[in-house]
């Protein structure tokens, strides 16, 4: 098989890239290892910046989004029991955010490839992609049993943080940087009606909680707890317990609780991999940077990384101009770094971390204090929460 | 002697409290263990914040500060080699910072006082504060072998971090927080040119350098320097070549050098007792907080406490309400916090510090560039460089 551009993953990164290029008459070919209905049970982001969702509505993938998914015009904050609102489209001069959960843009996706006969390759095994260094690099894989390979100019690493795009760059030929929080976030997802209009991040001296939607009628929550507990350890009724004692207590008096349809424990962490290109191999999202999940940037960077390299990908086969490939790892890395320092600000700000100091964390009381009291500050945290500039 | 209220300590914090309360007609006695000759020896801060520069005025003392010190409505830091200016004035809708020594300020309060008849005792040995926490406290020192006793309403703990005011609180009744920093600063007086119209805190991968100035022809430059250095570990040949090699190319160019008249290195440290009350016991300034010296807050926080104490003070006398005496340490606090806070972070942000993490390196790479490219950053940066409001 031959192609423009090969993608590794046929997550909402690789399946947006396919379809922009798509639409500018670019082809490619995208490879997953996982089935569709597997893609489509992952439960993750569902915090949508505005540069996200222009990108959706340019792929032409943004009818349902705008119709089903939320704007959110502020996102509140608890401090030990008193709730703040940062007035997000007042503070950035209109910018909101979208709440659509990911696995409805990923149906979204994979509903707009099929609607162009776009070439997605589900339980693609053991892909591989071949001289990266040179002009003319390749993918294989095996699918039931048969070997296939696919030739390519370009190929796109956008396989996840575990995926082997990343581990296909020699390690000399890159730099890793990471930071490991020593806590986990406890997330339950259930049919409740959300207990709060806006997104609650909730500072208290038990830990951190967040109370996230994915719908009026589908809630997300969750609760820092330590590193060593398991699903095991927090039975519905504790978990509902324990967010309770996390929130004001008006907020937890109107929450609704009931059986959780999912639960899991994530740990957090921070990760960034310099560059992100190595010869004509490009990685995009969570392949080349993690975010702890506080401020929702995970899938945003993913998004600002396929922002990128649709231009430059474009500009370089309608006008043979290299450029923005040449210049994609810087440009990316600078916003990413962008993400990453405010994900590690929000994470650090908002959590209990054991056996802290206790001058750092009379500064972290203070730092939330000074946020919520200054407009500047508000505005600060408030452009970064809504999404800096491409 | 008899008094209303007596201040330990005849620093700028309580010299300018005793002039303020002399002004509405209370009485006071401010003791100082050192000669009045060196305490105007002390090269201390220089840079003021507008409410600091209000309280001067009000308390009929800022006639030549207004005179002969140079407002300044901007600031610069230089990110590796590359120049910003935060223009403070436009960013705060008008505030700016007032470079006027403290030597300087210093000698107009001493002359104020004089001019009033006001008591300041200097040369005071062996100074006490007795029966704190009774109706009826009162101080005792020594003077030429002779002892002395003054009776008050209330005692000012003004005599710095390492002062008997706070060593006089039961250690069960106060708790102390602390951060050291592992670098110190290696600070020069020359009677030279400033090489720049405004202050410039440069970031370098050799570290923290930091032009400042006392007048048109008095400059006040620091590097920062490894813990274990030593004064004679530093010729002024060998600071000059150091600190041209922080600064961009074309500052370090126009750098006019010549002979230190002053050459010391101090560590930085950042330091809070809570709370500043016990008794009648009013803790203010060094002796109850310590900031590092970037950003300039050490002296700017001590007046910020004399001007909650003044007025509680007022209050009291004036009309009989205590409430300003009894929130004060609370009041106080709060914002001695956020100096704090900006204290520590603009450390943080701007010095190298031994076996960092890389992670934590580029953080603090990315978060100078996003407080330097964003508005709202800037902004939050120059509020809190001005001054946060008392």
């Amino acid at each position: 098989m031959k192609t423009q551009v090969g993608i590794i993953g046929g997550g909402p990164s690789g399946l947006m890239l396919s379809q922009l290029l798509d639409l500018k008459g670019i082809d490619s070919v995208v490879l997953e290892r996982k089935s569709r209905d597997y893609v489509l049970s992952r439960i993750r982001a569902g915090v949508l910046e505005q540069g996200f969702t222009d990108l959706m509505r340019e792929a032409g993938v943004g009818e349902r989004m705008d119709r089903e998914g939320e704007i959110h015009e502020g996102v509140c904050i608890s401090d030990n029991g008193v709730l703040h609102r940062i007035d997000l489209e007042k503070l950035t001069g209109g910018d909101t955010v979208m709440v659509y959960g990911q696995t409805e843009l990923t149906r979204d996706l994979y509903e707009a490839r099929d609607a162009r006969n776009g070439k997605v390759i589900h339980e693609a095994e053991d892909v591989q992609p071949h001289d990266i260094t040179t002009d003319a690099p390749y993918l294989t894989y095996t699918k039931d049993g048969e070997e296939y390979r696919v030739d390519c100019d370009f190929i796109i690493g956008a396989d996840g943080f575990h995926g082997v795009s990343r581990k296909s760059i020699p390690e000399s030929e890159i730099r890793e940087y990471e930071k490991v929080y020593p806590f986990g976030w406890l997330g339950i997802l259930s049919e409740t009606k959300p207990v709060h209009d806006e997104l609650i991040y909730a500072r208290s001296e038990r830990g951190f909680a967040l109370c996230s939607l994915r719908s009026r009628v589908l809630s997300r929550y969750y609760v820092q707890v330590p590193l060593e507990d398991t699903v095991e350890d927090w039975s519905d009724e504790r978990f509902w317990d324990e967010l309770k004692a996390r929130l004001p207590e008006d907020v937890a008096a109107r929450l609704e609780t009931g059986p959780s349809i999912e639960k899991s424990i994530a740990p957090l962490r921070s990760f960034v991999c310099e560059p992100m290109r190595y010869g004509n191999l490009f990685l995009a999202g969570d392949a080349a940077h993690i975010v702890p999940p506080t401020g929702a940037k995970g899938l945003n960077s993913a998004a600002s990384d396929i922002y990128y390299l649709y231009h430059a990908m474009v500009a370089y086969y309608a006008e043979g101009d290299a450029s923005g490939l040449d210049s994609y790892s810087e440009t990316a890395l600078r916003r990413v770094w962008k993400a990453q320092r405010f994900s590690w600000w929000m994470t650090s700000m908002l959590h209990q971390f054991p056996n802290e100091d206790p001058f750092d964390q009379r500064l972290q009381e203070i730092e939330l204090e000074y946020f919520l009291s200054s407009e500047a500050a508000r505005t600060s945290l408030a452009e970064n929460y809504v999404g800096l500039p491409f």
